[in-house]
Formats: C-alpha cells, sequence, structure tokens
C-alpha cells in the first residue's frame, strides 16, 4: 500500500466513503432546493419550529422537517430543542441579510444547464471533452454567463479587494484597463474604486455586459466604465492599456489557445504594462489543494479541452507569449491565485 | 449563536463548505463514471499510469488523467510520481477482485432514476411527498427493485450474519422463515445457511424474486428456499412462521400503513413468534448518526410518506400491531439497526 494519503490516518477502511460519495449528490440538491425556498430567511427571522417555518416557506411540514435536519447533518443549520437556528456558517453566508451572504451562487452551481454534463460523465471521460456542442460553456451567447454575473458576484467579492491591488501595484493616476470576460465587471469596478483616475474598458458578451455596467453605476464608478461587447478573440482591444485583467477565462481553453489569447493581450499593453490573470492554479501534483485540483472535473465535463493549469503551465504559456516577470499571489481566503506578467 | 454544532469547532467560518456543498454532486459522478469505466480494476492491475488507465478503459488521456486526480483528491486512489494506485478504501471496496467490493451497489444508487427527484427537490418540500407518481419507488413492480436486487447485495452482505443471528436467537432445529421483500434474498439465505433446518419463503415483486432464487441456489439452500410473488400488503403470506425478516421495508411507508402491516404479519407468526425488521433508526435527535438521519431525505424524494423512524416510533408500531417485548439491536459496523418484536 503506498503511504502519503490521508486516508492512511484513518481507522479501518470501510465503504462509508463510498456509500456517502454516491449519495453526495443529494447534499447538492438539499442546498439548491433550501434556498430556491427561501429557508434561511425562515430561519434567520425564528422563531424556527417547523411549523413556523413551513408557512414561512410556503411548504410542507414533512419537507421542512427533512430537509432542515438534512441540513443540520451537513452542518448548515443547528437543532436545538426541536428548533432549527443557524450555524455560524449559514448565519454568515447564507441568511439574505448578511452582507457576506452568498446564497445566489446555488443559481450558477446548482443550475441544471451545468448538471447536465455529470449525469453521462463516463462517456466524457472516454470522449476528453464535454459532451455539450461546440465548445460547451464558453460557446458563444451562452446564456449561463448572464446567470453567473448575477449569482456568483458575492463568492468573488472577497477576491476583488486583494486582486485589485496585486493588479494595480500601486500605480497612481491615469491608468487604463481593459476587464476581459468582466462578467459582474466586480474586478474592473474594484481598481476603479481603488484609483479615482483608472478607466475601464469591460470585454464580454452584450448581455452579461449589461449586468456590468449596472454594477458600476451601483459602485459610483460608471462614468469611466465603458464596455465592448463581444469574444475575446475576435475583437478588437484597442489600447494601449497599462493594465489587463483575465478573471476565471484561461482555464477554459487549451494551452495554444491560451498563449495566443495572452500574445493578443499583450499586443494591447502599453511597454511593461501587465497582464494580471485568476485561475485555479493547483499545486504541480495537480491533487492539491482540493478546491483548485478538484475544478480540472468542471473543465473537463464543460469544455472542449480546458483546464485547471499549474502556476509552470500558465508561467509557459506566458513566457511563450513574450511576457517576462512572471509571478504567482494566491488571493488570501479562496482558492484562487493571481498570475502576473508584464509586457 | 447556539452551541453544540460541530462548525463551532472550525476556525473561522468561510464559505467554503457552502461551495464543496454546491459541487457535491460532481464527486457521486466521478465515482459512478469510474465504476462504469472499470477504471478500479485498472488500477488495480497496474502500472497505473495515465496512459495504460486510459488504454485499459478504453478512454481519452485527458478524461482519465482529471478523473483519476479528482478521486485522489476524494481520497479514492492514491497519487505516487504521477501514478495513480489503490487506497486503502479502493482497493478493499471498489476493485473487482476484492471480495468485500461493492462497487456494483452505483449501479442502484446512480441510478438516472433515483436521481431525478432531486433535480426538483424544492418542490418536493412545498409538496411533502415525491414527485414520482404513485407511490415513488414503491410502486407495483418498479423495475428499481431489481436494479436494488442485483447491484446492492454486497453492501448488505455483511450486514446478513449479524441480522441471521439476531433473528434466529439460538433457535435450533426445523424453523419456518417468511422474508418479506426479499430483493437480492441475502438475509433469509443467511439465516437458512444458520439453521440447516430452516425452511424461507421468499416475498417480493416476481423480477426481484428470480435474483434471490438464483442467489439461494448458489449459497446451496435453494431446496429450502420457495417464492412467494406479489405485494407485501396484498398476499397471503401463509403461516404461521417461526420468523418473520422485513428488511428495509418500513420506511418506505407511513405511521398507519406499517402499523398495519406488522399487525398482518403479526397474525402470520405462531405464538412467540418474532418480527425482525432492518432499518435507519435515528437517533431521537433525528440528526444523528449521519447515513441513518440523512436517510429520511431519500424517503421524502422518493416515496409519498416514508421516514427513518426513531426506535420510539417503531417501537409504537409495533405495540400497536399487538407485539410485546420489543428491542433494537444496532448491527455492528453499518448505519442499520434490528428491531425485534415478539407476537
Amino acid at each position: 500500500m503506498a503511504t502519503g494519503t490521508r486516508m492512511e490516518s484513518a481507522p479501518a477502511p470501510s465503504p462509508a466513503l463510498i456509500f456517502e460519495t454516491l449519495l453526495a449528490y443529494q447534499r447538492s440538491a438539499a442546498l439548491v432546493a433550501a434556498v430556491e425556498l427561501d429557508l434561511f430567511r425562515a430561519v434567520g427571522d425564528g422563531p424556527g419550529d417547523v411549523a413556523s417555518l413551513a408557512k414561512a416557506c410556503s411548504a410542507s411540514e414533512r419537507g421542512i422537517r427533512i430537509l432542515c435536519d438534512y441540513l443540520t447533518i451537513m452542518g448548515l443549520l443547528v437543532k436545538v430543542d426541536g428548533r432549527y437556528v443557524h450555524s455560524s456558517t449559514s448565519a454568515a453566508f447564507l441568511d439574505p441579510r448578511s452582507p457576506s451572504c452568498v446564497a445566489s451562487i446555488s443559481r450558477f452551481l446548482g443550475n441544471a444547464a451545468m448538471h447536465q454534463p455529470y449525469e453521462h460523465l463516463a462517456e466524457i471521460v472516454r470522449n476528453g471533452r464535454t459532451s455539450l456542442p461546440g465548445q460547451g460553456s464558453v460557446e458563444p451567447e451562452n446564456p449561463i454567463w448572464v446567470e453567473f454575473a448575477h449569482s456568483m458576484a458575492p463568492m468573488m467579492a472577497p477576491m476583488a479587494a486583494p486582486l485589485g491591488a496585486i493588479a494595480l501595484n500601486g500605480l497612481s493616476g491615469p491608468v487604463k484597463v481593459l476587464d476581459i470576460a468582466a462578467g459582474h465587471g466586480l474586478f474592473g469596478i474594484e481598481v476603479a474604486k481603488q484609483n479615482p483616475q483608472a478607466e475601464i474598458t469591460a470585454l464580454d458578451w452584450g448581455q452579461v455586459l449589461e449586468v456590468a455596467k449596472s454594477n458600476a453605476e451601483k459602485a459610483g464608478v460608471g462614468n469611466r466604465y465603458r464596455t465592448l461587447p463581444g469574444s475575446a478573440f475576435d475583437v478588437d482591444y484597442g489600447g494601449p492599456y497599462d493594465i489587463v485583467l483575465l478573471t476565471n477565462f484561461l482555464h477554459h481553453f487549451d494551452v495554444p489557445t491560451c498563449t495566443d489569447l495572452l500574445r493578443k493581450v499583450r499586443a494591447s499593453l502599453r511597454k511593461d504594462g501587465r497582464c494580471a490573470s485568476l485561475e485555479f492554479v493547483p499545486n504541480e501534483d495537480r491533487v492539491s489543494p482540493p478546491m483548485a485540483a478538484g475544478f480540472s472535473l468542471v473543465m473537463l465535463a464543460s469544455t472542449a479541452a480546458g483546464d485547471a493549469y499549474t502556476f509552470h503551465e500558465l508561467e509557459s504559456m506566458y513566457r511563450g507569449a513574450g511576457y517576462d516577470r512572471i509571478s504567482g499571489q494566491p488571493v488570501p481566503g479562496g482558492p484562487h491565485t493571481v498570475v502576473i506578467g508584464h509586457a
């Protein structure tokens, strides 16, 4: 038996892990259902007995009792004398009145279109690419990216400040920033907030940019925010830019495509300008840390040739595209890494 | 903040649990795919590099590499110098050459028909019952029980010996046993193995009984094994029996239905005969132990009114049906409890 795995410290091998793994899909479904029913708001309202929660959620008592027990087993609620109250996790991240609530991510991550490829994952492993048509999740104008822009912002928000600081690296005065695959727009918006003379150009599909534009206006930076609708591969970037943000994008494509895109980005940067990509970057072993490494499966299921690239792979793409001074900086508290290269 | 939850011992609350929960369905899909591809056999064969595994599984290298990394993250494989070898769990329970292999359970637990209700679990919570038509998983002649009988036997096998011993309780000489919802038949077969004069009558849907009958013949007890096809609610049990086994059955129904059925069972028992049910029995808090308590969600999703009943609820059903000397005995090493009542 090989050593070095976390299973070695477990007592005796048991099939429990296998049973739990095969039922793990029920955990996802339970959380998606609870958010859809607005259950975490009802729990926050109290008093948290089954009858009150069922009434608040317009749901059956049998359903609410079983769902709340299941959420308690998962650590997403606490049961005290037959009543359900928030756990520290649900209070902070699932009650819609919490400023750090991320419940909306269940609309993107629980989206039926996102789940569909996993129903025949063996076929995907055989073929080595998504079962979705064409380029999978990155087909032009795929509506899931509008959902992403709406739903995933709260998950990305804590990363915006560190990413903005890393990308700006103290740069004051007028800066021009291109935010490729802007999505919710939070990253470009954050740069505009950190540097009051920054001008942001946000690139994404037209419908997605409506979300970004609206967020920019809400953040008070709408007058320094313009949009550039279209494909990052086809559209003329303009420029030259001081900074290009390339967030959660490269992982969707194969190495030559990423390298070509980085080359196109470099051509839009002023001399010494920087391209900052935000990526899930596993260690060289590709099996740690769990969240970054596990993201490869999402790319297998939903793209033709994407991956969670290691730092060495990303560095090699940057270098192949003509960048130097390439570095990686993990974003504190999350699974992401910012990779910077200089034109 | 309430106390007493396992989250309290965690460092700072983070949304990681929420993210992981929403992606948990991918863990189920990965294991189902690996079994379907016969990957664990290929890993056991060695040498375990991506190219060899891809060839053995008739799959792409990209797909195999990403799937194996994901299984490694989950503790279901170990990666050593770029090669994949068994973890203690996969060696014992997923390699088809292991006598304790349970890989086949992924065919039942990963069955698309079993997963379907979870795609709209919020609606099920609202309505308080399965979205499947009629009685859900326990509709007459539902083909999933043939799959259950074929696939779930290895998971149930370790429970057969303790259940048989508890049910027999030292009874030697001729005994007549009725095995209701026999499925794979392992429990009745085990009683026949422990008592060479036991005669077993197995009751289930006709197609399911073909599996049980075949298992009885393989076990060398076919000459003491007869079958009684039909519904446990409708068919005439015959009797009188010394022992009735009622395994993994009561949880599908509501309390009055269970009580009525236990009464019918009691009428088929000789005086002092015993009814032994095998159940997921959560503690009175209904949120522990995790596997037994979590089973309620399966009953919500797949039945009209079933549940994982507490011992007090089961005791009350038995008592209502006229039994006395009612006791519960957890089966070692599994999530099940045997509940015995005397006629």
